[in-house]
């Protein structure tokens, strides 16, 4: 179905720079991660100089985790920066359902900026649809744990948000659901215990950022092609683990199997369809 | 003595929430070492939002390393919103004596906050206690190396400032020494090696404010618990240790432990006594 | 040629406390680096703050990522104080080719501060040279991969930067090149695969930071030892890595080998010589 040895490390691709503004608790993590698959982080959130960083970077990946009314600025800067050059622009929703700071935010980020894809978990997602994607006050139902009973309807909710706001939709849980609002894909890869590890899906978020700037003409498939990567990577970094490692060793596998898994490995052991 | 089988990890127990105001250099291995535990961490140090996500949470962990004039304010924001919500609340006094700004900071907020548990080393809570814990103005003698010989001097000191505070006080060290004043604790659990890996004292911090969360109607054998549950992890992790290891697999070996340690084998290797 | 065993690890030496003002991503990497050596870390950046820190620590690491407006008051106010105090103060001009921003406050750092050491890589050294440290606009042609072909002109232009600023220039790559502007060193240690893990380069400049602190009459020979270890322990890292390991796993074990490595065994595998 995809041509994900295509999108994976595509062996004709010149190394991205993708520019992170993101929180500090795991901002290590995701360096390593872009690194491990063969691209270049930058961390930069000073407003005094993000629009210079975006304007040399390939991709701009925005987390709200700690985020502080400054970095606020070099969101929004960097944003419209990268929607005027055609870069890719990636949003990672970091808890914005804790904070009426937070769901402003990522308001205005919406509203101001052009996303390519919008990465969260079920209960990120649901406060971007219930707050901001439900045009006609439809009550979709949303679950907070995707299961193959209620997939569906949650479904049509990711669909009507990747519409509004003209974007891929990437909900990751125990079934990632992944949508431009036209073409829907699930994916069964990953392991609960990823959670157990911080900043895993800050680093699938950066992931994202790195396929999607490698592969523009096809960022349905390149989200898809990232979640399907970080989860087999959960799942072989966890078939590692030795009798007394646990989520310490867990975190350093994971990178290491990013590090390695090469597009025919990942398209072996891609567990996903076409919804 | 303590039933730490009941305390740590208790199997009735609901998934606790965490907010920590802390360091950028450790909060990955903070939020790491609560996942481990079982519980859910959340860094966020922004005032315009802390209020709201100390409300969602059981308990808040203030941490002075790496302070900031921003966050000085969210630090008293949420202790005062943890204290009028009856949520725990500890305080980690990093490098309380290397300028003057942390002194009148630990000042404040002793002052302005009603701390559950107060978690330092021994230079931390000598600079607490001549500072603002001797109220007569008795010189105690007050010794940077807790030895059998003068534990109990050392004691004394610890008690004035428990009692002053109404708060537990939890010295670590070769020896810990743990009191709310009336009870108290020596902890002989964990090794010299885990102060070469950086962040082990802001993990028991962390650590410390998830199981009185979790058993707010017994603070002091809460603490007591956490910090036999990290020594025992440094001991564990340290026998884990292969021929070329160092400090850097010693760090995620911590956690690996934190992460598979029952009540049960935390009790067999526990090494304290009754003071 | 050089003494190493007298400057790695000299058992004579107190354990040094060094100053970092840096950057978020990789602070608790180069924490752990300096306690894996063997001396003390002090992460502060707030300027209310920070010439105590400086007082009472050996060292001053001075980097620019993720700088911000209020970290640059910090490096000015620290940088001075070490000045005044005559302590060791290093530079690791991080990026400084990104943006106009980090040009201007390093060209103020350099302007205001006197440097033991500057610590870069090769595109962060250039814009350095062609910014700030080519006086009479000669045009020395300025490679970014130092081979054995274009060392010596590129050597030219590293003098040229050490004679005008008066401090160690120690330039990182596949070779490295060392100079004070009259004595110079290329060492060959390291791998690249090293910058595949984040922050390596930060680490190093921790570590020289300490290095030079311990020898502070040797500055040059300290800074040249400090790149032999960092090098080795990439080499003797990468040589303990198993199959499924990668770039996850080769981040701790960099730390695991500088907390092994002695004098004597850095002695024999040193690689570097004279220029």
């Amino acid at each position: 179905m995809i041509d994900i040895n295509k999108y994976w490390k595509n062996s004709d691709r010149k190394k991205k720079i993708i520019h992170n503004i993101t929180n500090y608790v795991t901002s290590n993590d995701v360096a390593n991660m872009i690194l491990a698959y063969g691209a270049s982080p930058i961390m930069a959130d000073e407003p005094l100089e993000v629009e210079e960083v975006t304007k040399i970077s390939n991709g701009l990946h925005i987390n709200t985790g700690t985020i502080q009314k400054r970095t606020v600025d070099s969101m929004l800067i960097s944003g419209k920066c990268a929607n005027q050059l055609n870069k890719t622009v990636l949003l990672d929703p970091v808890g914005v359902g804790i904070s009426n700071f937070r769901k402003y935010v990522v308001e205005k980020l919406l509203n101001e900026v052009q996303f390519d894809a919008i990465r969260g978990n079920a209960s990120e997602i649901k406060v971007l649809f219930q707050g901001f994607g439900n045009p006609q006050g439809v009550d979709v139902s949303f679950e907070d744990r995707v299961t193959e009973e209620n997939m569906f309807t949650t479904l049509y909710a990711l669909k009507e948000l990747a519409l509004k706001f003209n974007t891929v939709v990437a909900m990751t849980g125990e079934i990632d659901l992944i949508t431009d609002g036209y073409e829907s894909f699930g994916v069964y890869n990953g392991r609960a215990e990823m959670e157990l590890v911080t900043g895993t899906g800050c680093q699938l978020s950066g992931l994202a950022t790195t396929l999607i700037s490698e592969n523009p003409e096809a960022k349905l498939y390149a989200t898809v092609t990232s979640l399907i990567g970080m989860g087999v990577a959960g799942e072989m970094a966890f078939d590692m683990l030795e009798k007394d490692d646990g989520s310490g060793s867990y975190r350093s596998k994971i990178i290491d199997v990013i590090y390695r898994l090469d597009g025919k490995t990942l398209m072996d052991k891609a567990n996903y369809k076409l919804l």
